[in-house]
């Protein structure tokens, strides 16, 4: 990683900055906010020996818990597995949902077919993508490409989410390590309005705004947390929480389903690189990420360019924002950005 | 209130509806949904006897800790006074935020230009909107009214959000009853969603979206909760998390500035049998409400009907919201209007 010098500090007063990749607006108000070490949380220990917990449908021994199993690879432990893919067993969408007319008066619905599957990264129960080998990372990484791009290539879907919860505050309900994905019939809202925003920006412009957004934030530097020869992580101008994260090629790729091994392997690097950082610096925080990437019928659109989008879960949402879809962020972008560089800066000097 | 005859019953099956009033999309998947008594949790209290705690600044003897205080109604009770207007101590938006040129390179910002107020609802530390006396509930409204038209005629705020969190996983820093009133300097991005929704509906149809709602919602039944001389009380069609509610006015009214004195007292009775419900369901729940109402500049718009929207913290938001913008409610509308109506019904053959 290239020296980043610290400085422009963001002199941060309130202000509602708009997000350049959405057109969504966030209160930036850090007058409210806490320092780093105010959201840290108890931590829970930063290794862990390998174990089994007897009632989880993810360990092994337990296959008998699960639906079905998808998808494996194969790895070098004692379990000769490393990642599995298994139906979500509580799905929120699912196939042969009916097709028929979901008109209810005044009212519209339309169907919820899809497919919510679970990618349990590890046999080990008490993993943790932070921790993990660099060779286990990238194979949970491959398997979300290649799941990505299966799902993708189904002709009745439009749309593949795939995301992390970690910890019960950001929505897991189980501890063992995984990740999800869900197909869906239809383009989501947020996918449709990036999709019109970068689609208007590339034909007013000819340039995809997030390759543009880059070369800003490169020249700018106060928001650039690392970068390695294929990815760049930002703390976004217009972050929605503390600690946000976009992690972004740095080439021009729409679709998240081109990922080249080479580059597999650089997503996992700096990856768990920034999931050690929100350790050192926030305990271990609950969080979510996100795989933004194209709808299926516009892989090749010069205006998409895919990114994977990380929030701890750390800040509380109520009437105002149920109120105004204006999230507020106790914090300056500028100043998580330089909390979090020294910390890398402090974990490459370390124990590595 | 009418008998409302039980049945029609949701016999829900998973699917993705459109909320009419704003064209919001939302997941309806029953089959990820638990029973009411699941999600109850520890219950305070119903009674509490009326106590001051030495450090919380909106108890009375404590008056040294704030930094101001706007307004104070009297009361009939030891301490004289009912509710009080406070400043936010730590304000989100602030006034005399810098109105200079926000532009970073190809970035923009606007100034957070406004004014952050508490509403103190009651002397007593231990009050609850749910076991206030009717007529202290309806001077809470009052105090609402009053405060939110007098910020809304003062011609710098574009918008007043007025809104009310309870229980700290709804994003309440102190327990006293409180609530809070924030003016913006511009229209928020729901207001602006709502504002052209039902501005474009009443172009083409020429009717208020809202009244439209109402008329079929009191011939379906299903979803209609409670109603009285002024209000109805609906579970949403496309409800974003298990009981969210709308009060609505039956009458056609813009904003909530226009409530009449009859009009206040009938909001504070549906209100706190509403919040009677929620305890009886759910024990204690946190939830959030949020009064939506017409921006300054449209007031008499004939398109814009105001309601309160009140939503219990019951759900957690992961990564694919984050990604997708589209909620995710575990529970079918139907089925929670129906649990809310046997609740009221229980409650009115019960102690009062």
């Amino acid at each position: 990683m290239r020296e980043i010098p610290e400085g422009r500090r963001s002199n941060a007063m309130g202000e509602i900055r708009q997000d350049v990749t959405t057109g969504e607006w966030v209160v930036i108000a850090p007058e409210r906010g806490k320092r780093p070490h105010e959201w840290r949380r108890d931590s829970r220990p930063s290794e862990f020996s390998p174990s089994i917990d007897a009632t989880c449908p993810f360990c092994p021994g337990n296959e008998g818990l699960l639906p079905d199993i998808l998808v494996e690879t194969q790895a070098n432990n004692s379990f000769g597995w490393g990642t599995r893919v298994v139906p979500n067993k509580f799905p929120a969408f699912s196939s042969g949902a009916s097709q028929n007319d979901r008109t209810r008066g005044i009212y519209i619905a339309c169907s919820s077919d899809g497919q919510h599957e679970v990618i349990v990264e590890t046999p080990d129960h008490n993993a943790d993508l932070a921790i993990m080998s660099d060779a286990d990372v990238t194979r949970v990484i491959s398997t979300y490409r290649e799941r990505f791009a299966t799902l993708l290539s189904q002709s009745r879907f439009k749309h593949v989410v795939l995301f992390r919860n970690h910890g019960s505050a950001a929505g897991a309900s189980l501890s063992h390590p995984h990740s999800q994905l869900i197909a869906l019939g239809v383009g989501s809202p947020r996918h449709r309005l990036m999709d019109k925003w970068a689609h208007d920006h590339f034909q007013s412009t000819g340039l995809c705004i997030f390759c543009e957004m880059l070369e800003f934030e490169r020249k700018e530097i106060s928001r650039v947390v690392s970068e390695n020869s294929e990815f760049i992580a930002i703390v976004p101008f217009a972050a929605i929480s503390p600690f946000e994260l976009w992690l972004v090629p740095k080439g021009h790729q729409p679709s998240f389903s081109e990922l080249s091994p080479k580059e597999e392997v650089a997503l996992a690097e700096i990856l768990k690189q920034l999931l050690k950082a929100y350790r050192t610096l926030l305990g271990d925080p609950p969080y979510s990420f996100v795989i933004e990437s194209g709808l299926v019928d516009n892989l090749a659109a010069p205006h998409r360019h895919w990114r994977l989008r990380m929030v701890p879960t750390l800040v509380k949402r109520g009437g105002f924002e149920l109120g105004t879809n204006l999230p507020i962020n106790p914090s300056a972008p500028e100043d998580d950005a330089a909390a979090l560089r020294g910390c890398l800066h402090a974990n490459e000097k370390g124990v590595q």
